[in-house]
């Protein structure tokens, strides 16, 4: 089933297809993604069928279990993707909305209007559900979606692609609207990256190394997401249990994720009583101390494992029971220190006193600062968004959790009778 | 006067300048922009000098007079740039305007703020202004400023930028603030575009090979500005009259700038009244017509200079008193030629006809669309903007005019009371 069209081809026909992309009513976009949901549930066994030769290749490569779970997708995963774009179809429509409106004095009138960004790129790993999730929000948004998915999902990715594009078919949308990139070797990918000016946005997801290559090697406008080395302060004036609490959360809840924490810094007038209260709760939970020597010695009272921290902790993004951890004599030096290693995505501080909380809000330079919250807040979800495409960590465009807002940009529309410039 | 330091060192100097930048009041910002004003006046005698010696060295070149007046720095040029920082002064400062505001059900307060983005780096060609102006609404956007302009100003520059760092001096800012890219060689525009991480973003304002060139080789996000291929599109029910003065004004005003018109479209039915009203206009004004058979046939009943039109055509920016023009059987005509043609600035239409407007406009996939209204009118300036640094052509993070709010990033602040995810 390997395609014989370039990814050139594929990409001139989303273009072509996004331009009746945005004269589309918000009603029609619901109803074709609520036919889609319809025929994914309907095509359970089909997807299933193919999700299996997945499966069984990546069990012949010695994939790990954690990876092939990942991969699956039975039955109640694709009742629960199809339900999410249901969920999709009942978020407004971000297409048409006026952020700005003013009438000049010479009468001209000014609309900045919300419009979709023509064709959105995704390249993305393992996981089959993004290939949905991703091709849901773009069709919400009025853009064209094109897909480039793990060679591992290949059969899978297939599967879905095949029974969205029916759908589209179904309610009279161009099938071209979501397309699987062809090919399965890098080369597609090196092409989509240089397929300027027919892919006007290219959001990578996944490992730091895959994002690095296609912000440094991609001609079209790339969207960075996901690389997180978070940190949490926590303050000489902080309440020292809830800091327990923000700490545990922030580096334990789930640490396989971007805005888990990975450096904890604790202001040395509060060390003796709040890092045995802390250090008690991380060896119920195996956490592992990678800390200066003041931390160290608490690690080593405690009975923790640790280890002499190094310049590579402190850039690390661990994403696992890790934590790179030191005392600071100032909130001034954790700023310093912020400012110095992190990756931008989120930063908490867990203090009570204002001017503090106000000084460290303003200095950062991050997508989100967290108050007295746990850093795993930073998330489109939990932001009240209803759907997230990725969380940017650069500082165009967007930054932090991106929802379907974030997948428009805008026209100017100027109205006048007549008007001419003097 | 040739810096020994390298780009790196002055790009690091001023990230480490941003982060005081993004912690001042807008009175500190305001203060500085005056005292700048202030000096700049004060040392005018001094800028003239400085200037006066590229000026001889540029027409020791051969440079042309339209260019030597680019280049010039009189008295009067002096004070109205230095009365432009005054106004930019007094406009709303950006920095801290909370754009998106809630509380979620748990309590959490999410706010998303604007914020400086950073290090704005500015690659721009022989307007000595472009220093003044981009430094000013750098400064009151609280970013850094990295100038690196024409070799052929380098004497003006330098003047200009050691005038405002001693002022910044003056008002207790780090001079870092505002620094030229040391170096006049191709080696150092190469330097810049490859600072990520040190640098947030490149504008580049010049000719269509400068910016097709950062845009292909920077590793720093790009703003690409101001290439314009910009339509008018008189339709059946437009308002002749209206249309004639409309095409005269988009096409014959300033024909050097980027929202000039460059091609003309023209329904059928009205071709046979409207083109012998407009080409006796244009006759006057010694406009040559790139056209079709239909066009030509009356470009040469009215005396007018005419070509017939090739792609290149269709696709050219003239900038002088040259224009493609075509008619077209129906609005759908032309909105299919000017999707395939256009550079995505500036469209306009002359109708009456509120379905065609409305048809047309959602069509569009440009930076501004113009409804009875010459393309001029597309400029920060005429917008209300109080300030441009250029006008965006690209569909992320801005597009259109670019104010001080362009020249921002946000940040997501969320304040909880130890909240935590389940």
């Amino acid at each position: 089933m390997e395609s014989t069209e370039t990814v050139r081809e594929v990409a001139t026909r989303a273009k072509r297809a996004a331009r009746d992309l945005r004269l589309l009513t918000r009603d029609q976009k619901d109803d074709a993604l609520r036919v889609i949901a319809q025929r994914l549930k309907a095509e359970k066994e089909y997807i299933s069928v193919e999700n299996a030769k997945d499966l069984e290749v990546a069990r012949g490569n010695g994939t790990s279990e954690a990876l092939i779970d990942r991969l699956t997708l039975n039955g109640p995963r694709i009742e629960a993707i199809a339900n999410a774009l249901i969920d999709v179809a009942s978020l407004p429509d971000p297409v048409g909305e006026v952020i700005r409106g003013y009438t000049l004095p010479n009468g001209l009138q000014v609309r900045q209007v919300r419009v979709p960004l023509g064709v959105v790129g995704m390249i993305y790993e393992a996981r089959p559900n993004v290939t949905v999730d991703a091709a849901g929000l773009c069709l919400k948004s009025g853009n064209a979606a094109l897909l480039r998915g793990s060679s591992s999902a290949f059969n899978t990715n297939t599967a879905l692609v095949d029974v969205m594009r029916k759908a589209l078919v179904e309610v009279g949308i161009t099938s071209d609207a979501i397309a699987l990139v062809p090919g399965q070797t890098h080369e597609s990918v090196t092409e989509l990256m240089q397929a300027r000016g027919l892919v006007d946005v290219l959001i990578p997801r996944g490992g730091a190394s895959l994002i690095q290559s296609v912000v440094n090697n991609s001609l079209v406008p790339v969207i960075e997401t996901g690389v997180g080395n978070c940190h949490v302060y926590v303050d000489k004036d902080a309440n020292l249990e809830m800091a327990v609490d923000i700490v545990l959360n922030s580096k334990t809840q789930r640490v396989s994720v971007c805005n888990a924490a990975e450096t904890l810094l604790v202001h040395q007038d509060v060390a003796d009583v709040f890092l045995p209260m802390l250090f008690k709760e991380f060896k119920e939970r195996s956490v592992t101390v990678h800390g200066d020597q003041a931390m160290n010695d608490f690690a080593q009272s405690s009975g923790l494992e640790w280890a002499p921290v190094t310049d590579e902790d402190w850039a690390a993004e661990y994403y696992s029971l890790d934590i790179a951890a030191g005392v600071v004599p100032s909130v001034d030096a954790a700023i310093e220190h912020i400012l110095s290693w992190t990756s931008g995505h989120t930063e908490a501080i867990v203090s009570d006193n204002a001017p503090t909380i106000a000084y460290f809000t303003a200095a950062m330079d991050s997508a989100a600062v967290m108050v007295n919250a746990s850093t795993r807040f930073t998330d489109g979800g939990e932001f009240g968004f209803g759907a997230e495409i990725g969380i940017s960590t650069q500082k165009l465009h967007a930054r932090g959790p991106m929802g379907l807002t974030e997948l428009t940009s805008t026209t100017f529309v100027v109205t006048g009778n007549g008007h001419t410039r003097a």
